[in-house]
């Protein structure tokens, strides 16, 4: 049998037939738009990359948008063309044919308003090229990541997504029957990234995370994918910082090839402020006073994307020692305010987009740490095994992948970033 | 605030202490164990990646196995020990103690018998250098795999885990509560990744698949890793087979670095029978009548995986043309024998690794696989949206990850190449 892929057996991509003028060459798409332009009629042919006009001559066939078809034709350079070339003398094969108009426009610019009802049809609106090309930002955005975390040496890793118990802290997950057992969906692969630091140092895992916030925000998911970061002998929580910074500088070093539109980049020092600092500023902002709050609404954090905006001319601030009460209790308390933590958010644009620190190593600060808050160790044993048998100082963080999109792309509603959403109310497509 | 990473902050990776031969460095890792040679004590220290010897010199101190420690102390080059180096006049920092004897020894070769024990103990018994070489190497084909699909121009995509329908035959899906309406855990990316064909034209997704069935074999997990791929404007399923040979034959072009173990190749030419001249050879090999069944069994493939090592000399065997009744509703039927179909499994030393095909890209075609099943359309809007609006002829494959790490390594149970491994038994860690 002969293996070959890419040579004889599938169509150009229409992104490369700048390098094929002069050639006959065959391409496949959907049929995005019929054009007449001066007279002459052309088929507007999109296939996942990228359009190419054909020019019809012998009167315009009537198909219906989004029929699949394979054009053969030749490649005849044409500056006022989309993306330069045209495709003549076109030789015309239907693969599929579609029996009814769309039920809404891949032409016309996004509706941005009609969000309820492109979920309701993502498999269609997905194919809009105002659309997609964020999902090519996601893909983009995902192999950098990757690159930057790999260059330090960090582990991939898959952890499981059923667990035994709802741990984290006990409210919104999701539960399942595992053969008439009672198990639970991971909200984060927090306990299993902790014990593969034991393993290997230094890990990342990208993976679906899983919360049932009862909630209906534009900002919360009730699926979302979660990169995950974690590795051993940090300094503090400040070592953390220091690398989902240069992560982040990395990943968005620079936009996919021949991106155009918005855009942010990392700071080579973003500001960080503490937690209390940050409530100080509130504080004077609005003449309320915030200096017994024990998180950020909101609100707040929209303030303070603003205010680093303004005075440091940056998407990002990093906000660092959460109160402990708020954070989980695998938290490293700040040794000099223990009240507070060796925790981080990082906001972008004024929303939060990362969480992160240091975490607690000694075994015995675990069973004293559950012991506090009433949890019953029992429930926590392969975890604390990791620890019984010694761990380093470590920490890490979790990037939000859907919610670093919308706020690049400046969208209103996380789930505009989703291809998918699972919330209260969508469970399809 | 100074962004520093890998420069003051982390301790050095053992690995590279042979570039630094001559120098005073600090690294951070476990102690693996003590080791008297010719009246001189030394440390063994292990980090994620490697291990060294500390000489001692005031006489052994007495560390339990797994105390984590910063040793700081100059890099002597010294042939007869591993890595070619050792660490002179060490200062020892104990950074976390172990206070108890470990249950598992991570020194005397791994015993393979103890499965069970090990799994339990998995926190730990990963830290066995044996054990944790092999979750390099799934490692390892992870950035393979992904290099190799996305120098052909796959978009990643994430999809929903957690779905309306139990969708893909309707047996052994998870059921979960969401927010009080019954979903299911998905089998498998496969409508997802055939929807966004529609879009990118070419995808892939690495993620948990959930597979309640109720046996335990030492080749299923009920919560696996999945390599899926999928593409549109194919000739046939020997188009997705020439994708899979190429793929698999680039994540197996070298091992990771360094690495002494078993490996496997992928010959350039694999040999490929059809699953009627499969059963042929069975027949003749047993002297069974055989040529009747509608699938192969266990023992089957892997007198199929001898033949092929033996006639071809090849670990792999494409083994095309299953029976309709055999495979999913969407299988593309082969238009000469329709009760067969244009569908392939890939056997890897003589167990199935890869399945994979053509699917039906026509809405008329689906509304009468669906009836001729008795399944209800209805049941599959949005999956059915995609080929009311035009879908080229596509297909992909699903590459089960732990699957090929445990027939790369030839354990005998796919267990051994889990991290933590999800079983009719098994739940946590």
């Amino acid at each position: 049998m002969k293996m070959h892929f890419l040579t004889s057996d599938l169509p150009h991509s229409i992104a490369e037939l700048p390098e094929h003028v002069g050639e006959t060459v065959t391409v496949g798409g959907w049929v995005h738009t019929h054009r007449r332009l001066g007279g002459i009629e052309f088929l507007v042919v999109r296939d996942g990359y990228a359009v190419v006009q054909v020019l019809l001559q012998n009167g315009p066939p009537r198909f219906t948008n989004e029929t699949v078809l394979l054009v053969t034709g030749k490649v005849i350079a044409e500056t006022r063309a989309p993306g330069g070339v045209e495709l003549h003398d076109p030789v015309i094969q239907v693969l599929s044919h579609v029996d009814e108009p769309l039920p809404l426009s891949l032409i016309r610019p996004v509706d941005q308003a009609a969000l309820a009802t492109r979920l309701d049809y993502a498999p269609l609106a997905l194919r809009h090229p105002e659309t997609r090309r964020w999902f090519r930002v996601t893909d983009h955005l995902l192999a950098t990541f990757r690159d930057a975390i790999r260059r330090r040496e960090f582990v991939e890793v898959h952890t499981p997504k059923i667990i035994r118990h709802a741990s984290e802290g006990g409210a919104n997950v999701f539960q399942l029957d595992y053969f008439g057992r009672p198990a639970y969906l991971a909200q984060s692969p927090q306990f299993y990234k902790q014990i593969m630091v034991g393993v290997f140092g230094r890990v990342f895992e990208v993976g679906p995370a899983f919360r049932a916030e009862p909630h209906d925000t534009v900002r919360h998911l009730n699926e979302y994918t979660s990169l995950d970061v974690e590795l051993g002998f940090i300094q503090d929580h400040r070592t953390v910082m220091a690398l989902c910074q240069q992560v982040l500088a990395e990943m968005l070093d620079r936009p996919p090839q021949g991106w155009t539109g918005p855009w942010a980049t990392m700071p080579s020092n973003p500001p960080v402020i503490s937690f209390r600092q940050a409530l100080d500023l509130l504080t004077a902002a609005t003449g309320e006073d915030l200096r017994n709050e024990t998180d950020l609404a909101p609100s707040h954090e929209r303030w303070l994307g603003e205010w680093a905006r303004r005075t440091h001319s940056s998407d990002f601030l990093f906000v660092e020692g959460y109160p402990a009460v708020k954070r989980p209790f695998y938290t490293h308390p700040d040794p000099e305010w223990p009240a507070y933590t060796r925790s981080f958010d990082l906001l972008f644009r004024g929303q939060e987009l990362v969480t992160g620190g240091q975490r607690l190593h000694r075994y015995h600060d675990y069973l004293q740490a559950l012991r506090v808050r009433g949890m019953d160790p029992d429930d926590f044993i392969a975890y604390l095994m990791a620890f019984r048998f010694g761990m380093p100082p470590h920490g890490g963080f979790a990037i939000g992948l859907e919610r670093l999109v919308a706020r690049l792309a400046g969208f209103s509603n996380v789930r505009q970033a989703t291809l998918f959403p699972r919330d209260l109310s969508r469970l399809a497509p």
